[in-house]
């Protein structure tokens, strides 16, 4: 009943809960919380492949399937791991109860299959936890206006658990993955790389969105808005012990909570971008337009851009677009043509993207100068550079990825001892 | 909006909607009685399978689930289903939406596990249906004044289906299995048996109970109770077409509606139970409730029941009980040793209840004499007989079972042309 008693969310994805087996370790890893002193609530997925069977079931019936019905269908898979992870919650002596999206309620709009939180009645779970339950939500669900199931789309329990946790006032929201937490770089490619303690929202925004799959984007976004302290650790491990100084997980805060801050947090890439270069443009104003208008119209969802112009009033564009996107964009520019009147259109998928984020940058001078000379120095040319406050990327040739990774993570001081 | 649209419950069980394009073909089903013009109200059971492999998870977990839990999980069988099946009927042009228990709400009571129906509101279904949709409600669950899921029990749809039918005024109530109807005997011994057009609520009880396990019997009992007509049929066939002067399946109905009632409607049988005497009590006043009490709060249900008196002051006691109450039934009538004083308990699981139903017995004499005169030409030993108003059951040795329902099938006119 003190109002000193630490209050967490725990959410645990798929392959936390997979099977009997790693639901009854879940349950442990919730003890523990709850032996701490903790008052837990919990969010669970569906067990990892159940999802993917019932939304297999949807589309194999119809492709155009009303997305209320895929709702009611979809939902069931985190309906059963919250009852099945509250019985093994009892099983260890732990009072617990399974709630679904309609009984608690946690309200969204009619978008159904990719529905919106619009408010979450933190009401009956608090009296729960108060008198020492613990709620076993189930992820990913929430009721329309309309008194049917929601669904949050794919990724939505982790939106789900940074929602109760904003409701709950929760003093931390612990996301368990199959990863022990954020890393500077993918660790496949650069064995050196070291889980980051701690990391700003902006940053793991920026991370997110090239690359390193860790929370959904969403889900970020929300924590930066309803301040929610966001922990990420492993279901699988327990991490390193508190002695030695680090935490168990990456934590994800605002800019404030983190004293030393590094120049670059983190090293991304992507290699789902492809590469269009649209040649002699006739250089007037409009022609931006002419060019972004329409692709913008036909939702192809355009990146890193740049303009170079030269003596002879021509001008030339590029810029990259989703890999699965080329296709579609190459038709609606060559459609353009006859407004656009460009004398050629060059495309290479065999592009990657590599990313230099971190909120230090802005007071630290010479990020993107190591950049262009670490790159340089082993002979990596760069084709495109985009910045923003805290991020400054690259198009390179994909084949040099690894390589560029790599030095890049060197340069930085980002090597693990 | 006339008054005179038939109105229907169709309801279909496990084995029915076990896969994508059984749900297919159920939708064609319900297709015809669209397009004959009926008002159609849908209910499902879980696809076959689903339910044991929710019930053994929740088992593995903890041997003592939370019932409330276990419905939580368990009811996602036939909410999947009912999604399935809306979207299958979308895609086939009709307009279609699933209904969860709490959404009707289709009201229980609290008792978790085996909730019993309180009421149901049938007026969104209603409206639903006279504006051209078809509401497909997830059987077996209902909302408890908890605020939370119930399921009603295995075999739950069935009731489901039938005390839905009753909220709605519905015509009919159509149950799909995986049999054409109710046979005078089973097809699998005599091959000569007959699909019933008609039978009475009361005979369909009688036969329920004794082993033809067509329909769960508090469903049966409910549709008498709320004078119900049940149809039952098959899924897989479409029957004898109608021009041959026969239904599909078989009609379960008031007695009122059988004008030719036949003397006897079935021979059923049951191997299920065994045989226990308790030989040489002592005949005096009490000495019945002695033997049966502790059994009875023991919860071994007995059926069969005969007592036999000698000269000499003592009395012998022989009667049924479910083979696998056997053991706990012996354990319990040795623990009573001090007080009954028995000289020896005898028991036989190799026995069969063989059971003649109809109600034109209750107006045709010699019924019983036909059946004891039949199994004495046969040279069958009767062991027990119990009789009730429309049925004599007698105890055999289990060896002769096919040999008797055979030979009464024969005996009371039964057998097909």
């Amino acid at each position: 009943m003190s109002p000193t008693v630490p209050r967490i969310v725990m959410k645990f994805g798929g392959t936390s809960v997979a099977d009997l087996d790693r639901i009854r370790a879940v349950a442990e890893k919730v003890r523990k919380q709850v032996e701490a002193g903790c008052e837990v609530a919990v969010v669970v997925s569906a067990m990892s492949g159940v999802t993917n069977r019932l939304v297999g079931y949807c589309r194999d019936l119809s492709a155009t399937h009303d997305e209320r019905e895929y709702d009611a269908v979809v939902s069931t898979g985190e309906q059963v791991t919250s009852g099945l992870l509250a019985i093994a919650l009892q099983k260890l002596g732990i009072n617990a109860r399974s709630w679904l999206g309609w009984q608690i309620p946690l309200r969204t709009d009619n978008a159904h299959g990719k529905a919106r939180i619009e408010s979450i009645d933190g009401t009956a779970l608090i009296e729960s936890m108060r008198a020492g339950q613990v709620p076993v939500v189930a992820g990913f669900q929430g009721i329309g206006a309309d008194g049917r199931i929601t669904t949050l789309g794919r990724g939505g329990s982790d939106t789900s658990a940074v929602a109760l946790a904003a409701a709950l006032k929760a003093d931390r929201c612990d996301i368990y993955t199959d990863v022990d937490g954020i890393y500077t770089t993918d660790p496949r490619i650069v064995t050196k790389a070291r889980k980051l303690d701690r990391i700003t929202y902006e940053e793991m925004l920026e991370l997110a969105s090239v690359g390193a799959k860790v929370l959904q984007t969403r889900s970020v976004e929300l924590a930066m808005k309803e301040r929610v302290r966001v922990q990420v650790l492993s279901s699988f491990t327990d991490g390193p012990a508190p002695s030695e100084g680090h935490l168990p997980g990456s934590l994800v805060v605002d800019e404030d909570e983190i004293v030393e801050q590094e120049q670059v947090a983190g090293i991304a890439y992507s290699r789902d971008e492809a590469k269009v270069s649209v040649r002699q443009l006739p250089d007037r104003p409009g022609i931006a337009a002419a060019v972004f208008g329409p692709l913008a119209d036909a939702n192809v969802n355009v990146d890193m851009i740049v303009q170079s112009t030269g003596d002879d009033g021509m001008t030339n564009m590029t810029f990259t677009v989703g890999k699965t996107d080329l296709a579609r964009a190459i038709s609606v520019l060559e459609s353009t043509h006859a407004t656009t009147q460009y004398a050629e259109l060059q495309t290479d998928d065999s592009v990657a993207k590599i990313s230099v984020v971190g909120v230090g940058m802005r007071s630290h001078a010479g990020v993107a100068s190591t950049m262009f000379r670490t790159l340089a120095e082993r002979n990596i040319n760069v084709q495109v550079i985009s910045t923003s406050e805290i991020k400054v990327s690259v198009l390179i040739a994909a084949e040099y990825t690894e390589l560029a990774v790599r030095a890049l993570h060197a340069a930085y001081g980002l090597d693990a001892a």
